[in-house]
């Protein structure tokens, strides 16, 4: 291997660390909890925003921006939301700095305090619905849909490369209704928007449910989710759209005239997804050898080397190989070919292998003359001879079989990590294996929390439409009307 | 008129204001100076960034994300920047809130206060040459050519929205060089890029130069700039491109080895331009009438009102008006069919154009048997009758003509007010006129000053290779070798 890389056995936490730094996806910063998102890495969320955006604007929603800043006493306004919030964040409290008086470089001028402290946005239901009440005053005004791309800060004790930073970038839905029903149908539609895209571009199948009282959104009344098994066993929440109900609209005094010429207050929701993706993407796919991209997120999804001895060879191949590129890229292929003379085919092989690159074409002296080349696939490391006649088409077939066989993996994975526990004893013995667990739940918080505190697992989701089923919980031996899904979770 | 809007000649600073906000591009928020961009106006947003991003990959740069925050030290290692920039800024102090023991609230928890205070990033040449020091080790790790889309924040104590808010979003290009020549290279290509967008997007003619040392970008060795002129006279500065020669490198210590072993530190250029633009092309092409966009950068270029006295005619000329919304679509033409039957056609068509949208198509009954339709272009409130045969390409046609029509009168009101001064007495004259000013000056930065003070007009640039030319420095009466662009900017 090109980098040594931690296995996924002998150190996951590790090897998950390893990946991303080694191909070139993010690293610290000097700012404690913030990441720097480097281009290979950003090229990748890049295309995931592109294909999020078009299919928000395809469901009938705009984009927007509101202020990075929120004053503080906006946070005060949503009872619940405050609690799960506003507490750890960061919060500017001057707008000025000054050279020291004793010339020990700048400080903070004292003189210029903020009246009231502004905080960086967690999350911004506040501000928008503070907005929103003047923006909407009659059922014409209805449906209000829009989205912001925007960074946002939440002050996290213990940080890791994209599952949890300080800062992320996400994307953050809020939108306005007339009625309940309306409000409930676009949590659920972006729950399905979210579903299509984790599965449809990041090749990764997800649980859809809703969250328990516990795990809810402050400020929520019902939390729709999307739940992810990465490799290690663990669970991660990959997407939430939010039923807000009427608490932000009251909070916030956003009424509209109805129909009938009446005040009622506007019903809400809000749904985002996160940088977060870019782990899930990571422990989804990749294996020992590196990274490993679905080819409809992969900024390259072929790479060409050149095999040679001597400079004449050197261009011969790398003559074929622009003109293989060229044909590539009319086909809307993203391919890169690497012509480096300063580093020998088996370097560049591992190099591309590590950074997950989903296609490898090397072409040598004697490919040219038999017209032949060698392609290699980063998911099952096959590698065959195939024709340069109807290349473009193999191509194409092979970045699609890809894309199925990684999400099919994934699935396979899932489905033999998925497991039934009837006893607490089952419960205990399954947990630490790793997996989902369906069982049986009373239904109450307490009852969660002390499973919490025992085992380290959470309800990642009631499942949606789940099959109803008489049991009794695991944990309190109540009764139970249906299955939940708990795990441990990132 | 359908809304309310000050004329030029009344108020422009009103008129200016009442379009952006009437014309839903973007309001003021509860925060202070800070803006909120609304759909219709982040829209244009969103077209300028794909324009520039595209022109910027097409040059061999890549997106990457660096932190929002900055540690306050990072500040004091370039000398001028700090001068320049660390003064009035958001600055983070504390990571928790907490509620109030007397429970009015909540408060900032003192306990939770940072080691080092973090600002709120104005521009990010530090932590990102922070960052550089770890990835450029060789030649062979350079050029490196990175750009950000980023939110910042500068507290500006007057905002005016889009022109000048506390928080903006723009583009700041990062790259780092192994020769000064190569430097020198890309800040000229990026003015060029700038310049092309600017005229070729915008339609708005724009001046190329370089800034006087009162005018230079804080820790620049030269900075580059183009510069528009307003309706009103005054000038505004779209676009900066820096040389920042080896500063930052040595603040942040960061060299590389050559191709001669030996260690070298490396050459610098920055460049951005921000949502500042969007205030630029109000005030480039709109009129009393109200907003005007050019069609390339129109999120609506074609908007469709159906003309009908019952229901009967309603339906009819709705289906002529999807028929012809399709054929446009299928041209890549954006197109609007406002089918409302709440509103009545004058008051859709005040609305559309107060919007700036390029091209109105109006269809009643008499237009159905006609097999005709009346187009009405936005830039000349020209209205005509045209068959329905040829239909998309003379839209086409027409938006070609708008887009170009839009940047012929705005060169032509810029000539129209360049102006040469040479006498100061000329000079004071002309500067209460508005326009741009080619004028000697002496060279030093005193002289600027003492003008700027008397005038308020200041040096907009000093011309890429602007005719030479003997002279006398209208001010002090100092030789000098070269004219200059004087202006009130904003």
């Amino acid at each position: 291997m090109a980098k040594e890389l931690n296995t996924r056995e002998d150190n996951y936490s590790q090897w998950y660390n390893d990946i991303v730094i080694k191909a070139d996806l993010a690293e610290n910063s000097s700012v404690r909890g913030c990441m720097v998102i480097k281009p290979y890495g950003y090229a990748i969320w890049e295309r995931m925003q592109a294909a999020l955006d078009k299919m928000f604007k395809d469901t009938g929603h705009e984009n927007a921006y509101f202020p990075l800043f929120i004053p503080k006493s906006f946070f005060s306004k949503e009872a619940s939301h405050v609690e799960g919030f506003a507490k750890e964040c960061a919060v500017v409290t001057h707008y000025r700095l000054k050279n020291d008086e004793d010339g020990k470089g700048i400080v903070v001028d004292e003189s210029a305090r903020l009246e009231e402290e502004l905080i960086v946005r967690p999350t911004s239901e506040t501000i928008i619905w503070d907005t929103y009440r003047n923006w909407i005053q009659s059922y014409r005004d209805l449906p209000l849909l829009i989205n912001q791309w925007a960074n946002v800060v939440r002050w996290e004790m213990r940080t890791r490369l994209f599952l949890r930073t300080t800062e992320f970038l996400w994307q953050e839905g809020h939108t306005a209704h007339a009625t309940k029903e309306e409000a409930v149908a676009e949590a659920e539609q972006m729950l399905r928007v979210y579903t299509d895209f984790a599965e449809e571009w990041m090749a990764m199948p997800v649980l859809r449910g809703v969250k328990s009282i516990n795990e809810r959104f402050a400020g929520a009344v019902e939390t729709y989710c999307i739940e992810a098994l990465m490799q290690d066993g663990k669970a991660l929440q990959a997407g939430t759209s939010h039923f807000l109900g009427q608490n932000f609209a009251k909070a916030f005094d956003v009424q509209f005239l109805n129909k009938e010429n009446k005040l009622e207050y506007v019903w809400a929701t809000s749904w985002g997804v996160s940088t977060r993706l870019m782990g899930a993407l990571v422990m989804t796919h990749s294996d020992d050898n590196g990274l490993v991209i679905p080819p409809k997120l992969a900024p390259i999804q072929v790479v060409i080397v050149p095999i040679y001895r001597n400079e004449e060879q050197y261009h011969a191949v790398c003559d074929k190989g622009r003109e293989i590129k060229q044909w590539l890229e009319k086909a809307d292929i993203r391919v890169k070919l690497d012509d480096r003379d300063t580093q020998k085919p088996g370097f560049k092989f591992n190099e591309w292998e590590f950074k997950g690159v989903p296609l490898r074409i090397a072409i040598g002296p004697r490919d040219l003359e038999q017209a032949s080349v060698e392609i290699a696939r980063r998911d099952t490391l096959e590698k065959e001879t195939y024709k340069v006649e109807g290349l473009v088409e193999k191509v194409r077939h092979l970045l699609d079989r890809i894309q199925k066989n990684l999400y099919q993996k994934a699935l396979d994975f899932r489905e033999q990590n998925t497991f039934q526990a009837d006893t607490w004893d089952e419960f205990l013995e399954l947990i630490e294996k790793g997996g989902f667990i369906r069982a049986h739940w009373d239904g109450t918080p307490e009852t969660e929390q002390r499973i919490k505190e025992e085992t380290k697992a959470t309800i990642r989701l009631i499942p949606l439409k789940g099959k109803m089923e008489e049991g009794k919980c695991i944990y309190s031996g109540n009764p139970s009307k249906q299955r939940v899904v708990f795990a441990r979770a990132y």
